[in-house]
């Protein structure tokens, strides 16, 4: 699994406080350091809807398709996905779950049962069926990758929802990392969402 | 597949002439037959935004999962689906495409494939795997359900995006049983929207 | 102000339990008051998402147009609102907030100042001013009045957000009318939600 | 009236070209001057989601609020409009209509009209009345700003809307200005919307 950030709006922190002061009209008031203390004063009262004018875009590769019938569920995100109607399958890699990695009969089954989906998928294009309908023999585990949009609004939604324990271990893993990255670039948008050593965050502000 | 219409708004074509009106503040035009006449007039000058006070939701089952992943793109609608992670699939039904179903050769090999999945989920199950990762190994073709509501304006733009020619052949099926049961309860609504014998539509009034 | 609500999806608690049963495939519990047990669950779990499902259209009227402008914020509602472009206004109605109505000199002033404005707009129009440009003139006070849909999630939100201390009066007054009329449709959906002496409420479960 | 672009997606055009390649897996035709190629498909074929990567904000400012309250109806969009609660409006600007400014007489009642509102809203709160009760004696040509962002397909949608003879005056050069600064920074993705000499487009590919 791999996620890259691809773009996210220059000055995101600053154009928040831009945008945010325009309701109060208290221009006069930035300075040096201002738009951190500003955002941090949006989070403590939830006013989330000031963080919608800066986006960010992410590839996300190396998923299983599991994880991407349950992504492309936000639906206040962009999605363009690799797609089985147009892109020929028949080297394709597969996501294996740690779970049964670890257990050698069940490691030994998977892959058996990956390379039998394989065979069929390939066989039933050289039978001359097309591959948007010889991708009904392919698992749930085949990798895809798609290039995600949203607004760091949105992206708290996200890993508030999702960076926790009772979510699917793959959807919890991409968005701990898209959690990293935004941290890096937009620091204190997000300076309340903390992981800890289990990959998941600590919800403090309120957790919806 | 099978979809069936759960519940609409009720006197769906009437309260979207009473919403309308309230534009124009003309109530006094209400009478026997208005609401056909104002629909027909809101559908002539692209009104669509009044068709979204009356709501529909359906029931859709016996389709593929490649479907549903397809389907739950549609943002402006309201999905439930059946989970893999909470329901034990061991029993899986599958949809089998009709240019594979035709072909002798390609059927009993995607025969074999079904078989195989059901054996490897089984066995992944057996040796304690939990069922969101034995999923891991089920192919596109399993089938699934979901409920799905969305208003008549998101109805129509679902329909007139999918039931054409260059639509993979489950997703037309699917929006073309819906165009047919939303013709039955609110006809005025849909009344620019034909299904010809191959169940297209020819879009007349504009194409978006 | 008046609330009136003029449809509801039928059966909508039924419609809830229907579909979200869908999602574990647990048909087979449902029951006499089935529907209500499952929909006390969601809430204390906070799978809202099965709510969407339902929706309800108010009409709204007697309202301002600085209320008006403020709840067209709420992005996933429908609206459709009488129209000064389109309506002549030369007999608007007005909403005067309390605070000018009990203090006399106050309350002489804002009606006067009403009387000014439908003279200048009656002015304008005889001089041969198009009542789009006319209404520039027309103050925050004209009373409107819109018919909106939402979906029973959105209420709870819009419920939530409005009816509480810090909001304008005149939203949290329409948002608690719509928790009266909600409360005797759908009881359950909104069994968490209650108002108080103040018409604001305490929110129990979460606050978002 | 006044639009600035504040920020907008770095790369955007390039952007668009590597997210829409992940759908064929195409990356390798990628190369000088491929991006507008690639762009140039998209809109002859309206795959109009991959525009949704890249986003845009504007400060608009010096509109009126009869203005705002129509603009704010975009559902897709983000906005941070400055508050009549929050924000003393004593020393308003208005908006004067061309139509009414090109008319003596009519020009002299307007003006006197925003005065006499200027009057009512220091009187209500020389008595103590808060700026958000006295605002409602303020009139619809008050000028308002906001900051708004979207992305570029619905950025296209609000300009092939509201860039048309029917248009409101007020909605129809803001939208112009924005489509003027769009096609500076993102030319190809806005190539093919044209405004003529009276600030409309011919709407060429589809209209909507």
């Amino acid at each position: 699994m791999k996620v890259e950030l691809l773009a996210i709006t220059p000055g995101a922190e600053r154009l928040i406080e831009e945008a945010g002061r325009t309701a109060y009209m208290s221009f006069a008031k930035r300075g040096e350091g201002s738009d951190r203390k500003f955002i941090r004063m949006l989070l403590k009262n939830r006013h989330y809807s000031v963080l919608e004018h800066a986006s960010a875009t992410f590839r996300i590769s190396g998923v299983s398709r599991a994880l991407t019938h349950q992504l492309v569920r936000h639906r206040l995100c962009s999605f363009t996905q690799q797609s089985q109607r147009y892109v020929n399958e028949k080297d394709f890699q597969f996501v294996e779950p740690e779970k049964v990695r670890e257990n050698p009969e069940a490691h030994a089954m998977f892959l058996a049962q990956m390379e039998s989906a394989r065979k069929a998928y390939a066989g039933l294009q050289a039978m001359g069926v097309r591959n948007e309908d010889a991708r009904f023999v392919l698992p749930n585990a085949v990798e895809s990758q798609l290039v995600v949009s949203a607004n760091l609004r949105q992206w708290r939604h996200i890993i508030e929802l999702r960076c926790r324990a009772p979510s699917q271990w793959e959807i919890r893993q991409v968005s701990g990392e898209i959690l990293k990255l935004l941290k890096k670039s937009v620091p204190t948008a997000f300076s309340d969402l903390e992981l800890d050593e289990k990959g998941t965050i600590a919800v403090a502000m309120g957790d919806d």
